[in-house]
């Protein structure tokens, strides 16, 4: 068996509201930095996982991703998966 | 002006405890998969900010980081700056 790193993005999808993005977008301006917008705020999920391969390795991670890291009606996901 | 889209990834510093990180590997193992394990959850940030030129965007991150997207005492960050 073999270990691999994976880094997970969980973003909410495009045309959902981001209340927490839009509080942030907000706030920049507080701090003097009107030039930042389009805040959007996910999860950055990191994980080992133990397989044969990269494929059986980003096999279970997609599994992962759909059954409890990302909830597919309201959010995306990405990963990269690298040999540790 | 040029527009700039910035990742960036906010992780619980290593020696802190990770609650929610513990408990969504323990939920693995009820999922069937053992193989999961050391699983560490932070925030994924996207955000488009204008500058003159990509240092001058990084350094508009990099204060956004500093001043209000990461707590310093407890988190990391690390982000990416592309132009768009």
């Amino acid at each position: 068996m073999k270990k691999f790193l994976a880094e997970i993005d969980v973003m909410p999808l495009k045309e959902i509201l981001d209340p927490q993005g839009k509080a942030v977008t907000g706030s920049m301006k507080n701090l003097g930095l009107p030039e930042i917008s389009n805040v959007r705020i996910g999860r950055h999920i990191t994980l080992e996982v133990e397989a044969e391969n990269k494929e059986a390795a980003s096999e279970k991670v997609e599994t992962a991703c759909k059954k409890l890291l990302a909830n597919l009606i309201m959010e995306s996901y990405n990963f990269d998966i690298k040999e540790i």
